[in-house]
């Protein structure tokens, strides 16, 4: 199982997460592109950790929109999510080429996470930059039902995809994410997201009305930006290695 | 004698310079970035008009100053001048790489082309930048002394270096570019343009004080932002085959 | 009648619009507040030539979103949107303090245009940011039926109301504007657009299906950033001052 | 002897400075106005907070360089600073419009700070604009010798003029803030930063080189985005009350 989080998401003065910390316990990580968050430099120090880590590095390409952090909806067109896609991108690639560092895997950030899966257009518009410039990278989309329009698109485009759960997230009977408006919808308690991982890492998940559901999960995303993410990441990390789960990139 | 202007300069609603009528003159173009101009639209567009036209297309990384258009100093650290401008050169490639074009050359914008003229080690954080991600790609320096340092420094970081000259800039009897205060320092005739480039392209250069000196330039560089851009490339291209100057990038 | 258009839409180094020829058709500008477009130079300038040419002067607030110019919507909370609003009211206020100018009137610009119009929570947030700040500006608001909503909350509010029109757009049998899409959406002819603002200013519209409907409207809007829209400007204040309509703000 | 700190310092996700905690020390504020830090809702909020904390509320405009924090010296005309201030202190005083409250006082930030001090023409623009909008206003101006051109500035202007020294920073014997390149430029400690804050509310201080110099100070600035800014507040304020000074703005 891949534990991945977004990181490389401060932004000149200001400081996101704790990479430094949070880095040893992860097998990939989502690098921030300067659209929603993420500079020049921040982005070549993360690169430089990740390295040291041993982490596989990825994409987080997201609309631009740094005051909302790339999480408020931008009604963008199909060709320019194509276009801001490639140009992110371009940006990752030059700082992994100073190392020769492949790109290993591709998420989409926030609201245009969610736009690609949900807006079929957009969706073949981010595969279709990313099948053109990094044919090779793995495309990360939500494990569930939902993510199945967005991995048949990027399936057609020749990309791979790594399907992708929330230990942090509470899931409907459905294998849909639950609303956040949803009691339980949210998991802040380290040991209980520890233990969703071990279920996810089985196949499994119990839903919030309790129902035992199948849940195909390539990797699994820490909230990198939460104030326990440290904690959350090591437990879940502990959890799996005790449950004899290897923690590593799929193959 | 190679012909360069500025291009891809628009942003979003806004259009700067005619691409479309100036690129038929020029036989290269440095595509702005995103940061001082440019937006991945607008980018993708500049890139597919000059392949149309057949032209060398390179890297034109400014400072990160949308209102200031690049032109105010910005006191950055050499450290940022080469994240910035790794960013930015990633940025271009990703578009170049859809069609297999090389990068040609890299080209400094406003006040970060003075400024590595002029500041030693930021000369020396953007060669090493372009070195790393793209060493076979030439770098334009001033012609004239005010271009030696960062040539040297170009040169010792392995990368060519092309001489750029300004037809529509006086020049001092140093060989240095007149300053913009004095009377002569801004050519807006065509034909004089045009005249001063026939001289540029055998070397030699009226100086603001009648002095005819020695000015070796490799490319001649249009200001593709006037408003009687289209008609200076014109008269200067046509000048240049009357005179028998192949117009080509060196090669 | 009045006649507004948006101005003071450059931003830096990119020029929108041809305010000097288009103000002394006007009565009214609408002036970009930095989010959408503008800077704070260029609204210094827009307010002093709208000064010299009489103009009646309004704040044109907009989504923090250059590069689109305002057009994508962006889901903000309305929340966030009435802060959005109070601080670029307060930018302008600060230039129209200089000259003791008064703030005629408030307009929103494209997409948060739009956004108020239709969501009800928006419009409050809105109403609620000008109302606070600017209590004596009128707001311009969509005559028709889908200014309906938006008018009752600024009432409600205590705001005066101005209703718009548009010449240069055609409008269904119901009232509305017709969608971009249907032939004919769109009036490009300055004789067209003049005829349509007289039309208007006696209170009547031909609709796009030929029906002679009733519209209401305080102001008409001539688009300033079209390559035509000083022919359009002047043939709709020529053909206005034939039929003996008075343009000048509602008093 | 007033206290003050830069605040609402925060951007969109990005946390800066611990406003809730650190307030209550202070008697004044310098709120972030979008430019270099700062966003409609944060400055909504720190405005709200700082009235319940009873502060006296000021501006602080800085450079538009949101990457560098406004940190990084940006050659802006002076007429571009006189712009930007009026644009920004407009954005101020439009929440405080909604409560009433006045604009206690001007503070630049960052780079802008330095820039006024050192630059007459900058100076005599930033001056100007305060004395336009917000004549009743404070100027804040660097206790010492480098601040007594801007207060010339400022009180040709009309304007008041309250002096600054900086309780964590190290001064020479000529009353000059030593560089930080120099060991004992910065304080850290709380009780030093203390004793430093109630020698310079008796109008002396204690030079790097052992020199007892004399010092007229108006307001104390305790840097907001420090880790341990709230000790260092509370042992400032502490050790102010021992020593029977009252924190207070000037009268």
């Amino acid at each position: 199982m891949d534990l991945n989080a977004d990181a490389g998401e401060s932004y000149g003065r200001w400081t996101l997460g704790d990479d430094a910390r949070l880095y040893p316990h992860l097998s990939s990580v989502n690098l921030a592109l300067g659209a929603h968050a993420g500079d020049p430099g921040t982005l070549r120090r993360a690169v430089d950790l990740a390295r040291q880590h041993g982490l596989g590095i990825g994409a987080h390409p997201g609309y631009p929109d740094l005051q909302g952090f790339g999480r408020r909806e931008l009604a963008l067109t199909p060709e320019e999510i194509h276009d801001l896609t490639l140009a992110q991108l371009g940006t990752l690639s030059a700082f992994l080429h100073l190392s020769g560092t492949p790109m290993q895997h591709v998420k989409a950030h926030g609201a245009l996470y969610f736009r690609i899966h949900g807006d079929a257009h957009a969706g073949q518009a981010f595969c279709h930059a990313v099948q053109r410039f990094v044919p090779h990278a793995a495309l990360m989309v939500l494990a569930g039902p939902a993510g199945e329009t967005l991995a048949a698109t990027a399936h057609a485009s020749g990309l791979r995809v790594w399907r992708e759960a929330f230990p942090e997230r509470g899931y409907l009977a459905s294998g849909l994410l639950a609303p956040r408006s949803l009691p339980g919808s949210s998991v802040h308690d380290p040991h209980e997201a520890a233990d969703r991982a071990v279920q996810m890492a089985r196949g499994t998940l119990t839903a919030l009305d309790g129902t035992r559901i199948a849940l195909h999960a390539d990797t699994l995303c820490i909230h990198g930006d939460n104030p326990n993410a440290v904690q959350i990441a090591a437990a879940v990390r502990a959890a799996l290695a005790a449950a004899d789960v290897p923690v590593a990139p799929p193959a």
